[in-house]
């Protein structure tokens, strides 16, 4: 094989692994979402952007970023937030820690749900493009594209925050 | 300048920016800790571990760890963590959401913890080295290398677990 022909071969298995669909916890290729969204590759490898302790649920909430967003965050760019920011709510159920038990830790995975800054690409839905995955499986959640409007209903008190609730944790 | 020569200078001002301590908000070089151990860098940067909130003092903490750490983690490699391994706890003040109230969510920041996985450097603190930074001036904590044995004194009910409170959030 020449040398090109080589390089092609490798170029062709680096854009494939690229093209992998993400695996879920047993190893099945991870559906899209009903609107289109695909599961972000590695996005437990992301960087903080703050967390939260839902007591309504009983839930806590790690928020990461892609590397547009924690740019954004971490210099105070965020309204709004730019194009291509990637939000991802990683949620657990809580439970206490058994050694330490006033201190609320994470159980059970619950499911992780992104926000996609695209201002033209997701007018439809304020500008944000919303998926969400069930479970360690990783299950799309929606019926249909439909789903998507529960998100933006939920967000809309928070329209004036470029729709997000989560703010920044302030960092040294 | 020759080539040699413009790469020797490129190491230099490389390896001088790796020498280069870490920055506090105010932009005065960090302090080390009275224990001699030195702000990791970047660690704002490192990947989750877990999280909690701990209601008996209203703070919320997120667990980052280094690359061995976070290996370690999601291997299920942690009994005991291998050597090298940095698991650092950030620490805010809790504050309620202000567009959903029953979440809780970080405000002003505490400090910032760390535990450093070393059997024989760290034999006399049970094999990991502890330091602590306070507030976004990361202050070093301690007046003297004996404020490690109140950290040493608080793992201890964590022994059969390295000493260790930290659980790792289960991930996809």
């Amino acid at each position: 094989m020449k040398h090109s022909s080589l390089t092609q071969l490798a170029f062709l298995l680096f854009s494939t692994s690229l093209m992998t669909p993400a695996l879920a916890a047993n190893n099945m290729p991870v559906q899209k979402s009903p609107n289109g969204i695909e599961l972000p590759a590695q996005y437990q490898d992301w960087r903080l952007i703050s967390q939260s302790h839902r007591v309504d649920n009983n839930t806590l909430r790690t928020i990461l970023g892609n590397d547009i967003a924690v740019e954004a965050a971490r210099n105070n760019n965020t309204h709004p937030w730019p194009k291509g920011s990637i939000l991802a709510k990683l949620v657990w159920k809580q439970t206490p820690e058994e050694h330490w038990p006033s201190a609320i830790a994470p159980d059970k995975f619950v499911h992780v749900e992104f926000m996609i800054k695209d201002k033209e690409k997701y007018k439809a839905t304020g500008g944000w493009g919303y998926a969400r995955w069930l479970g360690l499986e990783q299950k799309p959640y929606g019926l249909n594209t439909d789903f998507a409007q529960e998100c933006v209903a939920c967000h809309t008190p928070v329209k004036d925050n470029d729709y997000v609730f989560t703010r920044p944790a302030k960092l040294p």
